[in-house]
């Protein structure tokens, strides 16, 4: 379903679906892309010894015939089939040539080798693509895909574009299976600050959109990315020891090999305030990067207003969360009205809220072991759900007591999903209910959805 | 005054104490160092052409004969001297081989090699360090100290250990300046995971204590390893994916290089809960690697009972906290002895604390734009100080709607400093208090041993 809808919004890339080398699942990614303007197959087997004995319990022969079978069953769907050797990191390089070998022939026109447990160094990862690359020569792309586990991706990558790859997969703050996959701003800023060794290897991101792109995606995610990582993190750019800010006053190349204005982070952007006007707001939404309808500029700049009201000055951060809750808001099943919240360290922390559903408003009380505690659990009472909370997060979005502050929870309300909800607001109750709400909403929004699917399903 | 009490406790490492190339600040690492078992000066110019033209504005002559000098007076103090070429990454590897000359003849033992901004690829800094490791030969340990701008600090550091430096400087979590600098555990565990690469080369670290020490440097600065973080974030040893899942529980090893034991991180640990005794807990304590003496078991335990009265299990991350909270706390100033608050979606949020500052209570009261700014509010309007909220984090230590709320606050109560604070509560907003009192008490040590230092200072 999440591929079907990108394939709706995505012109100018290729959309690409994952599939393990089975025809059912090559038959799903298929059906997945069918409305795509561009679209690829990427289908996989594993091809190191590990993982054909204990996971897949196969001899190397039959993963071969596997991999041929299921990239021919893709081409049938599209001309364009990415195949994958899983933990080609710990394969056999005999054995890559083999399988690869025989896939090229049965159609596959990308090749990718992941690091699949991120084990290797970057000079081995570089001799492993070179050699493969010269054996493969100009019947495919060769394409890498590091893990993070030693904290190596970014350079594992780098060292297979210095050997051949010309594909890399990557991922917008290094997210990914567990430490994570090579960060694509990483490799794009290094391509970039040392053109020298990298020469005419270019991508084609424009690195303006990496700053913006990591705020969405850290809000959307609820993961942060750590205040030291590299390109992305809030200390990227800062300077904190006073010989290194005298440095950088007197030549800000002696401490500073990248500009932040080249990630799309303007550090000496203007600040709003309660004054500024509504062409004021909408020049510093597009220098942004943002494109609003009308209608949306609208409820954006109103938002705005509220907050300029309580807070002194509204810094970038705060118009990128308050835009980026308008874009990413989900269709409000359930309301919060009115929300109270009373806490003593001698006595019960209760919460009372009023809560719309279907038209109907519920007010209701609880207490709690703490006030978000209660707020969590008069949510529960009035819908009637009881979620898990599995992760609870609040951050301040800019400076001062007087900063919105940004809740994130994880909340699991069945057994098997666990969902992500978002609250924003100046007072972090209001905010952790909002959140909790949201979480609740897009609970719902996933379910009814699958039942749609079901259903479609079942019909034909 | 930090070097001196850390020469108080560490009696088996070497304490280093940094330097600029001039006398007075010499002198000061030798007064700091002056009670160290095992004491060394560290040293440093910049020897790359833009830090020489812009930030020094000194001929390379000049840089030469300032850090002879400088060795030569810390060898006043110490045998034990260390040498840094600042921005060597940048700097001409002739030149380099020149000050390194001299400043070994001088009497340096250790000569680092920084690459200061971040700049270089693995393969870069490995000739580099090969280069220079086959000048100086014998007659001092290379090091190096890799910066983190474009993610490769933990690559860098490694080839320059398989190309000759025998010391690497590294922080746990890869704290530093901007992306920061290697990061201590991926170093570490590459070398143990990558044993056959790099044969014998070993540190005598004891991985286990790698996870307790992250979350414990994570818990006094604040600043928390991102979730997909290699070796220490909260996702490095956790398999999202089915087919991940699935090849886990057929072997460990299909997915996994290292061992969550192996840092010490004990997936299958006992949760405690109410109906634990003083021994199970005290079994725990030291199963987590403390030591306390019986007065801080005590109270630990006290601490333990009241949290399970409210919390259904208690993690080890839990326990973790409490423990932490315990010997990291500094004397209480002002001391909170109540905290109400009231909030509500169409009315005012207010505060109302009572304080203990030097056996006198104050109760007072302040409204907010939210609860938590009317708490900060009102323990500034008691205190009489006026902080400014830099930054401010809750997150749950673990999970359920009853967890404990972990918050950090970063407060300037004056324009030089900005001081952290801890709270840690099952109730947010009485953590939010705690933390805020918490940088207060904080800020108010650091003034009055500054005072002190400087009343010494002037009586010499």
């Amino acid at each position: 379903d999440a591929i079907k809808r990108i394939c709706d919004v995505v012109n100018k890339s290729i959309v690409c679906s994952l599939a393990r080398a089975v025809e059912n699942d090559i038959k799903a990614a298929a059906d997945a892309l069918k409305d795509a303007k561009n679209r690829r197959i990427h289908t996989f087997i594993a091809t190191s010894k590990i993982h054909m004995e204990h996971k897949l319990r196969m001899k190397p022969d039959e993963v071969i015939k596997r991999a041929v079978n299921a990239v021919k069953y893709a081409k049938l769907f599209t001309d364009d089939v990415e195949f994958s050797c899983e933990d080609a990191g710990r394969s056999e390089i005999s054995f890559l040539k083999e399988i690869l070998d025989e896939v090229i022939n049965a159609g596959a026109k990308t090749l990718n080798i992941p690091d699949t447990v991120g084990y290797r160094l970057p000079h081995e990862m570089g001799s492993i693509i070179k050699e493969l690359s010269n054996f493969v020569k100009d019947r495919a792309i060769i394409s890498v895909h590091c893990h993070n586990d030693l904290g190596l991706a970014t350079s594992n990558s780098l060292f297979c574009i210095l050997n051949g790859a010309r594909q890399v997969e990557c991922t917008i703050n290094g997210l990914g299976e567990r430490a994570g996959n090579a960060a694509l701003e990483e490799i794009v800023m290094t391509l970039k600050t040392r053109s020298d060794i990298f020469g005419d290897m270019k991508t084609n991101i424009n690195t303006k959109e990496i700053y913006p792109s990591s705020r969405l995606i850290a809000t959307i995610t609820g993961i942060e990315p750590q205040p030291n990582k590299a390109i992305v993190g809030k200390n990227a750019f800062a300077h904190e020891s006073g010989i290194h800010q005298d440095g950088m006053l007197k030549c800000q190349e002696t401490y500073e090999i990248m500009r932040a204005e080249d990630i799309g982070l303007d550090k000496n952007s203007i600040i709003l305030g309660k004054h500024s006007g509504r062409h004021a707001f909408k020049q510093k939404i597009e220098s942004l990067g943002f494109e609003l309808d009308d209608k949306d500029l609208n409820d954006a700049f109103s938002r705005f207003k509220i907050l300029a009201d309580k807070k002194k000055e509204i810094y970038d951060d705060d118009i990128r969360m308050i835009v980026s809750e308008q874009i990413t808001t989900i269709p409000n099943i359930y309301e919060l009205i009115n929300l109270q919240v009373s806490d003593s360290s001698n006595g019960v922390p209760y919460a009372c809220a009023t809560i719309k559903n279907e038209e109907k408003e519920i007010t209701d009380a609880a207490i709690g072991n703490g006030t978000v505690d209660a707020i969590f659990k008069v949510i529960d009472r009035i819908s009637g759900f009881s979620g898990i909370l599995k992760d609870y997060k609040v951050e301040a979005v800019s400076e001062g007591k007087d900063a919105l502050a940004k809740v994130v929870v994880k909340v699991a309300f069945d057994e098997k999903h666990a969902v992500i909800g978002h609250g924003l607001s100046i007072d972090t109750m209001m905010a952790s209910a909002k959140a909790y709400i949201g979480a609740l909403n897009s609970f719902l929004l996933m379910k009814s959805n699958l039942m749609q699917e079901n259903i479609t399903n079942d019909s034909i």
